[in-house]
This record gives structure tokens, C-alpha cells and sequence, in this order.
């Protein structure tokens, strides 16, 4: 993936707290919409054979099947959780994959307080995740810095 | 409405998980009766064809629409959750405006801490309400700067 | 009361939440039994024709007769929350009834912790918290400051 | 102990929450395996007659006694909570001491929100505890500070 300029891992806290929930974090505003247009995929816990084999590598290659499996492009979702361990983002740049993981931590806070208060609340309607999205991004965009 | 003289929209974290929760902030003690006598009113998110209109401007529009149906005054009333996205809030002044924001952000914070301890819990009876309203507001205030 | 030398009444965010919620705060750790040997206490709202009379007097006078159904000294027990209202504390001096809206919300803080993520926990046993409140307290004392 | 060069006592508030609610810190992620393999102990409130007799000494020997009961090693694992009471940390320095009670705070306050957002979250496998374990810890180690 030539595009990938910078990766970034942390166990910021509340990404975390999803990871070890093994949950997605389910996409319930248009926060989380002005960055990606589905929920911050959690990939399951690692399989034992890849555990015992090259494990740092195998992270990676987790990740990179997991985006297969769910149909989903790195280049639109820069962001996962691996389950039972913690974040990671990637971006053009290290700086926007420094910023993809401050985004991922306050879109998982805020998911974490809405889902505590009302648990089972409903996802954000197609519509307004397309536009919130697309008035941020690709050709049409508009809005925002 | 010629009395606003500032409008802030913020995404602060307690204020927008309970819109995310789409659910309006009943008024449970006498901090939120110091500002305003009814729940925080959340919008529903927007109707598809108001979203795929002009959005920006549909926004406020709804707001506005919301406080007729609901009968509220946009001069005792100064601030709302859009179901979905986060809280809007004005005053006769930017300054009161952004004030408005700290106070229903602390006001959110409390009310899911609340809600979380004793989910159902009773909201505050109209006596006090109206008691620490008016001794703060209107022809017969007393109390506070 | 001639030995208070302070009172303090705050709007402590978790103190706060315990009174929206109107509950007493359970003893449910040693952390709150160094400074009580009971659940604080959550004075239910007050009755309308208090409320409608002199307000902020009644509330003083709401909390002595609180004390007094519970047969509580307000030497041993020095705060009290006010349901849909917030925290009082009060001490000797102002310093220490400051002290204790610090030692209240850290307590409040704690137990909303503890009852969030175990609904029901039982209180600390006797045996406890007197050592605890004893060893601190009265003619025996003899550890910390 | 002769290993034992120092032991942190806090009150720290999410570990305390856990003391409070009386149950073991269950391992769910890999914050918590890279830096112990097991769930961290609570050690149930003392008996009467030891708290009534000498009870900083008898903490010290329940402690003790709590890790006989369960087969765990004092150098392996570096940390417990008392029941009703708060965490003990220790270490081969004070400073490690002090370091694992930053740690254990860290991740009482993780799988406190994981606990609250999915309760009875399943642990994490021991495939995974082992290699976070020991590739930070042992012979073979070789990842980390």
C-alpha cells in the first residue's frame, strides 16, 4: 500500500476499552460520520498459529485480511481496532495518522457514553453519514478545513 | 429573531452523546433549573429530503420548527441537541452564547452520570423548578450575579 | 450549632449526580469510612410550602431536621446532599468544610464507580468501618495526619 | 520477601472502585498481559478478629495469605486489591513499585469501561497472554523498554 505514509498503535483509552469488548464501535453520529461512513471495524482476536508464528508481522496481516473480508479500502476507513489489544491508524503522513487516532479516541468516548446511556440506541441513517462524509471529502466536498 | 446575537455550535462530549442517544436531557436537579425549566429538547435527525436539500440552512430551519411543535420560547430556551449530530446553543450575545454551551455540557455530564446510577430516575417537581428559575430570571430574581 | 466554623455548598459534578439521583451515597469502601461511619445522606426535595416560603433559609433548616430523623450529629457527620439539589458540608473551620466538599466528591466519585459497575455491592461491615473511622478519630487515634 | 524493595499503598480511584465492588480485575486485553498473566486479585474484606487485633500487621499477612491461597508468585504478580479497601502495589525498587500502581490504575480503568459496555466480556485467551507476557518478561524476551 504505496498511499500509507505513517502508522501509529496506541491503547488510548477508550479505543482500548472497545478493543476488549471485542465490539465495533457502531457509527451514532455525525461525528464519527465526518471521518468514515461505516463503524470502526474490530478485528476478532488473533488465531493461536499466527500468535505462536511471527506476531508483529501477523497483526499486520490480520488487519489487511479483515479489510478484505468486510469489503472495505484503507484508503476510506484508516482506522481498526484488534480485539482483546487495541487501536491502530495510518494516514498519507504520520501526522494524519496521529490525528486519525485522536479522532478515533474521542469517536470511541462518545460512542462508549451514548451506548452506557441508551444501550442498543439505532446507528445514523444512510443519508446523513453520505453527507456528512461526502461534504468533507472526495470531489464534491465543501465544508470544513 | 432579532434578539440572538450569537449562535455556537460545539461537539462537546457529553451534549453530543446524549443527541447520538437522541434523547432530550430531563431536567433532574436545580443546576439545569438555574438556566432553563424543561428538558433539553433533541431534535429527530433530519428528514432525508431536508438533508439532501440545502443542509446548513435546513438545520437551523428544524431547530426552529422544533420549538413550535414543542411550544418553547427561543428566548427561555437557548439551546438544543440535533438528534444524531450534537447540541446548538445561542444568547443575546456570543458570549452568552458560548456560555450557554458550558452550562448545558455540565448539565449533560450530570444528568448521564444520574441516569447511569438510577436509570428512570424522577425528574425534578415543578415548585422548584420554577423556584430556582425565577429567583434567578424575570421581574422577581433575587439570587446570583 | 456554635462549633461551625464553615459551611460550604458546591454543585460537585458526582456529588451532584448522587443528589439528582436521590440516593444516599452507600459505604461501600475505607476511603469513606476515614471520614464517616455512614451512607451520606440524601435529604429528600423539599416540601412545597418550604420551598414557597423563605427558600434558602428552609434548606438549612431542612437538613437540620434531616439529621435529627436519622439521629446523626452533625459533629460526626459533617455532609449532607439535598435531592435534586447538591452537596452542603460544613467544620470547624471554613478550611476544613472546604476539605470536606473534596472528601465528599472523591467519596461520590468512588462509589458511583463501585455501584456502576457492580449494581447492589454490599457496604463495608462494621468491624471496619469503625477501625477505620476510629483509628483516625476520638480519644484512640493514632494513624494519619 | 528479600526480593521486595518497596510497596506503594493508593486510594487510586478506579483501582479503589474495584477494591469497593469486591472482584478480581479480569485480564482483557493485552495492556493488562504485558504485564501480568493472570487476573489481578482481590483479597476478600478481613475477618473480624484481624481487624480487631493488629490491622496494618494483619493486612500485610492477608495479602500474603491471599497469594498461597491462589498459587500465585509475589514476583509475578506485583499488585492485589483488598476488598472494601484499595491496591497494593510493589516491585524490586520503590520506583517499580510506584510504577505498577500507575499501571494497575490504567488498566482497572480500561476493563472498568469494557465491563460497563459489554458486561461478562469474555478474558483473553491464554495464546495471547502468553506471548504478551513473555515478550516483554523472561527468556525470551525481546519487545519493549
Amino acid at each position: 500500500m504505496a498511499h500509507i505514509g505513517g502508522i501509529v498503535h496506541t491503547h488510548s483509552t477508550y479505543a482500548t476499552a472497545w478493543a476488549q469488548a471485542q465490539l465495533d464501535i457502531p457509527i451514532l453520529g455525525t461525528t464519527h460520520a465526518d471521518h468514515l461512513t461505516v463503524d470502526v471495524p474490530c478485528a476478532p482476536p488473533m488465531r493461536d498459529e499466527l500468535i505462536l508464528g511471527d506476531y508483529e508481522y501477523q497483526t499486520g496481516w490480520q488487519i489487511i485480511q479483515e479489510f478484505e473480508k468486510r469489503g472495505l479500502s484503507p484508503r476510506e476507513v484508516e482506522m481498526i481496532l484488534v480485539g482483546n489489544h487495541a487501536p491502530f491508524t495510518w494516514g498519507d503522513t504520520v501526522e494524519k495518522a496521529v490525528y486519525h487516532s485522536a479522532v478515533l479516541e474521542e469517536v470511541a468516548r462518545l460512542a462508549y457514553l451514548s451506548c452506557t446511556l441508551r444501550p442498543g440506541v439505532a446507528r445514523l441513517k444512510e443519508t446523513l453519514i453520505n453527507k456528512h462524509y461526502e461534504r468533507k471529502h472526495g470531489a464534491n466536498s465543501y465544508y470544513g478545513q
